[in-house]
């Protein structure tokens, strides 16, 4: 089958049908949202496009009710595009009124990349929470923590863990081999962590019952579907069942997935402007035509085109993207040129983040 | 096989050869002990008989340097005879100096019984607690906790959970499959718990390195194993190996094992004395010979009979000991009369305990 994709949380390959993975996941599309959120790029460019449950956050923001966004980050490699989707959400969020968690996912790196905790700890702080930081995200209604260390007292802390430790009993060996593939004892330990992380906000000794929204990328359903099964036979409490919305892919450079292992394959917020320059330059895939002349006769095609992809996430005007996409396709806008814009949009971009970056190095007491 | 036996976590069966099972677990005969176990019966007539790397232990207690002694308990069932001997080690030990860490496996029960943390909350105080304080242990260099609730600041919380959950990287599906038969994902999780269980005591948030002994039945022994390979594993900390000990299983009333779904086959310690003339007389299994005329020709045997093997148990006087056994085996003493120096001494002990339960009751509250 030409049009064969998967999406997994080990796998995402070939052209993503998400009408079809709707679907297939048995999610509901991202429609009709209220005003908040048409000026979020994320939302009325329908990148995030689906979700599980999310009308209750929607009842939330309407009457005022507080809500908890609730998300995870595995500290490993470069905080880049991809990462900055998450963020934004974070960040959005808090905005409205929601409490924002934060996991660290050391516990997960130490069993599926054998990272220390101390690895973890560091990238954590330089890569992902100064980012967040430089991005917009304040202290004041926010937990950052490890999943090796949940802050707070003893009582707080023994609630994250009991949690995890009640939860394996409600889910079966064949129900964590269908979202891990092959097992270990450590992506079952992870998987119940995990579990906790997304559930605890609402145990009495946190937020106490409270809609909770976990913003994921397509491939994560399956760790909100073992979440909220275990949730649901849990005799002890009973949770609000989590909301999830899903956000499509943002393409790697060279179209394929980003992948963390090769540089090239994304553009990280703290690239400099002139290697930003050159990974679009050199290796961002093109929707232009072999020659200038074919390019000006029978136009580009931006749909396939990255560096117009990534426009259509940082031109936050609406008329000029909309006069890129038809000059590029008529012809008129070269590939170079349609690159010089992405460059000189992300340039601008990166150079303030930067700076952002150096003040947000003196606020991480403030967050963990 | 005449002599089969079968002794694991989850079966014990079979007339058992401890020398045998010693050669197959690899452990040490317990001999040569210092004067200090000499008054001691547990040590001084064999019902504790092997051991692991004791003697970093015996090294502590000679130079009086700190050491933890460290054990769990199943909050199910009736407190018996049986779960007196592990009881009386506890106070041995921390009569000896050593400080005590007892935890309550309410989290294995709600994996492998499905019982709720309230409940055994409740059984764990009742039975448990109350009997150890009654039978002597003192608040002061004790630390009893709860796996769903582990004390303490959020520092040693973390901590004690930080260990379970990276443990889980150091045994393979394989290892856990030897010790635990059919896994399930509660066994999994209820097993780094239990190695946390052993081994925390010695972190920096806790005791610091230390040697830490754990007595166990020896059935007991495929936990100790897997919890000794993880640690020696565990990259982050170096731990000073588990030392641990082996006791002999008190045999049932009917001589087989003491079942906790059988009344009729343990003497709880809050049984009155009146119950347990009955269960003795009319349970106990009995060495003597089947006519009153045989018994005085031929002897009974104390080796098989059940009531004198809880006289090595309850009877100190060696030389009363001997005797007994000695006039039972001549024939002088008949069984009825046997049981009746049992139910006596048993009685006694009893009464005394069960005011004893009454004063320990008032000090839960210094316990936990």
């Amino acid at each position: 089958m030409a049009n064969e994709f998967v999406v997994n949380p080990w796998e995402v390959k070939g052209d993503i049908d998400y009408d079809k993975l709707i679907k297939e996941f048995g999610l509901k599309p991202l429609q009709n949202l209220p005003e908040e959120f048409s000026d979020n790029v994320l939302f009325s460019r329908g990148f995030v496009f689906a979700h599980r449950d999310f009308n209750k956050i929607l009842d939330c923001i309407k009457e005022k009710e507080p809500f908890v966004m609730m998300t995870g980050l595995m500290p490993t490699g470069k905080f880049h595009l991809g990462h900055m989707m998450v963020a934004q959400q974070m960040i959005f969020y808090q905005n409205l009124g929601a409490k924002i968690y934060i996991a660290v996912a050391d516990i997960e790196a130490y069993h599926q990349r054998q990272q220390s905790l101390e690895d973890s700890k560091k990238i954590a702080i330089d890569e992902y929470i100064t980012n967040y930081i430089a991005l917009g995200l304040k202290p004041e209604n926010c937990e950052i923590y490890f999943q090796s260390n949940r802050s707070g007292d003893g009582k707080k802390a023994s609630a994250f863990y009991r949690l995890q430790n009640q939860l394996a009993r409600h889910a079966t060996f064949n129900e964590f081999k269908a979202v891990y593939g092959d097992l270990t004892p450590g992506k079952i330990i992870a998987s119940t962590l995990q579990a906790s992380d997304m559930l605890h906000a609402q145990l009495p000794e946190f937020e106490g019952k409270i809609p909770v929204v976990v913003p994921v990328g397509s491939d994560q359903d399956p760790h909100i579907r073992i979440a909220r099964d275990m949730a649901k036979r849990f005799p002890e409490y009973q949770f609000d069942s989590l909301c999830s919305t899903y956000h499509k892919f943002m393409p790697g450079l060279g179209s394929g997935k980003m992948s963390a292992s090769d540089p090239n394959s994304f553009i990280a917020l703290t690239d400099s402007p002139s290697e930003v320059k050159k990974k679009i330059n050199k290796h961002a895939f093109s929707g232009g035509r072999e020659t200038l002349e074919e390019h000006r006769k029978l136009g580009g095609n931006p749909d396939i085109d990255v560096s117009y992809q990534y426009l259509t996430y940082f031109e936050e005007d609406t008329q000029k993207l909309k006069q890129i996409y038809d000059d590029y396709k008529s012809g008129k806008l070269l590939s170079g040129e349609l690159k010089k814009i992405l460059i000189d949009k992300l340039s601008n971009f990166l150079t303030k983040h930067q700076e952002a970056r150096e003040k947000a190095k003196n606020m991480i007491a403030k967050f963990i």
